[in-house]
């Protein structure tokens, strides 16, 4: 089965997104791939947010359909999984980079650095490219 | 209240927005305000995904409370409320731009009109221009 809106409620891009990641938890694994070098089921349990087991495991079945991760054997532990984001994934980086943005703006309590702030605001492309070739 | 992270899960700035637009529903209401010149409840319930009276007053109801949309009397009919995206509503133009290149580029059953895509692609700031221009 495709990822595409042929069975979704719309053809709408919106709701296509919302689709794949209209929950509270889906885009946080993103984040953690995208931003933090958080690439193992242990890794994702441990932020902030305390997504619980069940819901990991579902949401990564999920990005994993969707095409947006794919999941690995790691090589130094075999019984070990790694996750990465596949370019598909990786072009989600605009989308949370503008999130970022809103939220920086409106969030009196938001934990944004503010040279990342600053580099969003003077530099957009260049702060793309630096993020892009850190995700592993 | 303030709408802040103080009392959220996290104040990373990628949780705040899934805080408040992290469903199925909510961004499809921008959506119809920003996109579709809707304004009014009876206009959003009649949208092709077919959301139910009590998810739209629900969801109206956060999104005044995050500020982002606000409700007036309709001028010309007494009974009718009409809703409105503030700036900050407005603001959340680029996130709902990046939303759709991304749903263009991956869902090849989407319906967003060729033109579009070609004015997003070269000509994001005139397009921005544009549909600000037109919001109600």
């Amino acid at each position: 089965m495709k990822h595409n809106s042929e069975n979704y409620r719309s053809n709408c891009p919106i709701n296509f997104v919302l689709e794949t990641f209209g929950d509270k938890w889906t885009l946080l694994i993103v984040r953690d791939l995208m931003f933090k070098s958080k690439q193992s089921y242990g890794e994702f349990l441990h932020s902030n947010e305390k997504i619980s087991t069940n819901i990991l495991a579902d949401r990564l079945q999920k990005l994993e359909f969707a095409g947006v991760v794919i999941k690995e054997v790691d090589k130094k532990n075999k019984s070990k999984l790694l996750y990465f984001l596949t370019e598909k994934g990786k072009d989600l980086l605009p989308i949370m980079l503008e999130i970022t943005a809103w939220s920086s703006k409106y969030d009196n309590k938001s934990n944004t650095p503010n040279r990342f702030i600053q580099a969003l605001e003077e530099d957009k492309v260049g702060l793309s490219l630096n993020i892009l070739e850190q995700i592993p």
